[in-house]
């Protein structure tokens, strides 16, 4: 059965389900960044995945990344599971523009989140399902 | 033309070619650490690839990786495709074990790459080799 993280589940809001992979929001208004988790019971490593599934998470991510580079105009997409710290499965998809604040490292570690304002959230979340709809996956918005 | 960036070449040697990447192994004995680049003329992001091979690319990453984490008896593969320095599309594979140098953080951009003295870099080039036999990739040796 599918639980999300605990910790993924407080630094993010949800914002759709695809085929595969519940995508959040990550709350850090200084870089667009979605997370995809596959809706699967607990698995740490993409290759724990069957490989049906590690097909789809790959095209969910891939598909789902340039979608946001166009809408974003993004310098640089970051791909990438990591998965130290929380071990559920997830796959990172973050914009980088030169200059952001921590260009050109990966934005892991560096600084504090800036959580978005209500405001702020509303035009990303906008942005998002641009994104969502451009990457021409199935999206579930509910 | 596929044209080796000259800033993975100096930090990075030769190991192995797959049917779309050639395989580097990153001269920093902290981590067991491969790099692979499509040997494709100049793209930087996966997207920029046409489908089979951003396929490929994948299968040879998650097929590798697990293989890796086998061999090195890995707490968790860290797969990542980032290239803000670096713009030649490239995919990091590392072996990440509890307590290691930048446990739990990220290794990108944390202290020095530590070279490999040269029976180190024997002793885990053989074990890469192992992990490119176990991976049932097809691999160019040359």
């Amino acid at each position: 059965m599918f639980v999300l993280d605990e910790r993924l589940q407080q630094d993010t809001c949800w914002l759709a389900d695809l085929p595969l992979c519940r995508v959040l929001l990550m709350n850090d208004a200084r870089y667009p960044w979605l997370i995809l988790v596959p809706r699967v019971a607990a698995v740490s490593e993409v290759f724990e995945l069957d490989e049906a599934q590690q097909h789809q998470l790959w095209d969910e991510s891939r598909l789902l990344a340039q979608a946001m580079q166009g809408v974003f105009a993004a310098d640089k997409m970051n791909i990438a599971t990591l998965g130290n710290v929380v071990r559920q499965l997830h796959m990172h998809l973050v914009v980088r523009v030169e200059g952001d604040e921590s260009w050109p490292a990966p934005v892991w570690g560096r600084g504090a989140a800036v959580p978005y304002s209500e405001s702020g959230q509303d035009a990303v979340r906008k942005q998002m399902l641009q994104a969502l709809e451009r990457s021409g996956l199935e999206v579930a918005l509910a």
